[in-house]
């Protein structure tokens, strides 16, 4: 079962390594266009879209998001918000007051920025563009916040890099399918089976570069790195542990 | 500038009226595997589903969720999780301990859910069928875990149904793309205009039925009822004022 749309998403791998062209406004607006397309809580489009093109700018937020260089390199940078400031002032207008206060305002606005995201990405590659997700976008987030302008109730939850390929990205493999989707209810049964065969899928894709260590439960015995113990480092590092203060500065309380 | 898939985006509307004709598993696993090859930080893959066909358990969950008939009506309800109970398995085999406690945890796998449901969306509407995010799967989370057996670390952000769609449905007008698109910073100077425009728009769709409204700060005098009063009476209502709760109990300190 198969079309274009579906060899598209099948195509999907990360870029960052992009020509210096830069993209015409007319491109980001109708990749961001097609992102307003895309489903949204009670239709509140509780998001926003920052594009930064000032190469200075760009140089700045490849500092803040851990100094990777394609955030720099390519052309626009895309920042997708939790946005409800434009609904806090929908409310001043019509005199209601806004509820901000609990997980839930933060979830759906989290939520609609996310998918925003998404269908901007795919919009972006179905032109022949190449995107690139930054997660670090949260690793400085009081600098960004200032470089952006942003006001209270916008918080970023993901940046973009966009931008034309200078190669053809490497696909890499995902779980198998089993291990992710569930028929009825939640089924852990095969779960220590699937695990080991995308470490075995992953090693020999050389990503791990043939890493070994230590095979848990034994004196010296190794065996190779594969997905679970490289997630499991990662899983186990806390990571953007100020996040919490930066929101609730923002005005999302999460009570 | 145009192709298949911005056609297919800009399609977009949500079916809630759907045939009773049954989806082969085939073609969930189709849009689900469409849906793995999204983007996740880190390649974490934090997020699993929930493909529910029993038609007991659809009208239950249509219960759950806010009484939405189609929940029941339409022959599969994917269930989209934030999910770092697989990550936790990954650390106990690998003898680390998982750090799920900071917000940037459940920030992190709600985001990869929301990525795979919407590529999964899309991957559904390009083989012709129809879908509707459902947020209500959080109105009634306690019931809802225990019905899909979720296990600690595995919390419902999303659900959504698929189905053959019964008629076309009628595609709701966005806010103008400057009001969700602001370059190289945040900018709110267009921002009352574009509401005002929006509500425009939206009042000529007919989707709030003619409803007036008193005009703010006069006495009498009667308005149109668009978007901005509809949105700002939703935006100051507490809703799922529990969720943090469950969250807690499912291990997402949020901290």
């Amino acid at each position: 079962m198969t079309n274009p749309i579906l060899e598209l998403i099948h195509r999907h791998a990360s870029v960052r390594h992009y020509k210096a062209d830069p993209l015409p406004a007319s491109v980001i607006e109708t990749i961001v266009a097609a992102g307003q397309r895309a489903s949204t809580s009670s239709n509140l489009q509780s998001y926003s879209v920052v594009a930064v093109t000032d190469p200075t700018k760009r140089v700045r937020l490849s500092e803040l998001c851990g100094s990777q260089k394609h955030v720099a390199e390519a052309p626009v940078f895309l920042v997708f918000c939790a946005d409800l400031a434009r609904l806090d002032r929908a409310c001043q207008l019509r005199g209601y007051t806004q509820e901000t206060g609990y997980v839930e305002s933060f979830l759906v606005a989290t939520v609609d920025a996310a998918i925003v995201a998404q269908t901007t990405a795919l919009a972006a590659e179905s032109l022949g563009l190449g995107i690139c997700f930054i997660g670090s976008i949260r690793n400085n987030l009081p600098e960004v916040i200032d470089l952006l302008e942003l006001p209270r109730l916008v918080f970023p939850v993901a940046g973009m890099t966009v931008g034309w390929p200078k190669r053809s990205p490497r696909l890499k493999p995902r779980l198998p399918l089993h291990a992710v989707l569930h028929w009825e209810k939640y089924d852990r049964s095969s779960e220590d089976e699937a695990l080991r065969a995308y470490d075995r899928v992953m090693i020999a894709t050389g990503i791990y570069e043939g890493r070994q260590v230590p095979f848990p439960g034994t004196e010296g015995e190794m065996e190779e790195y594969g997905w679970t113990e490289h997630s499991a480092r990662r899983a186990s590092q806390p990571v953007r542990t100020g996040l919490r203060a930066v929101l609730e500065k923002q005005g999302f309380e999460l009570k």
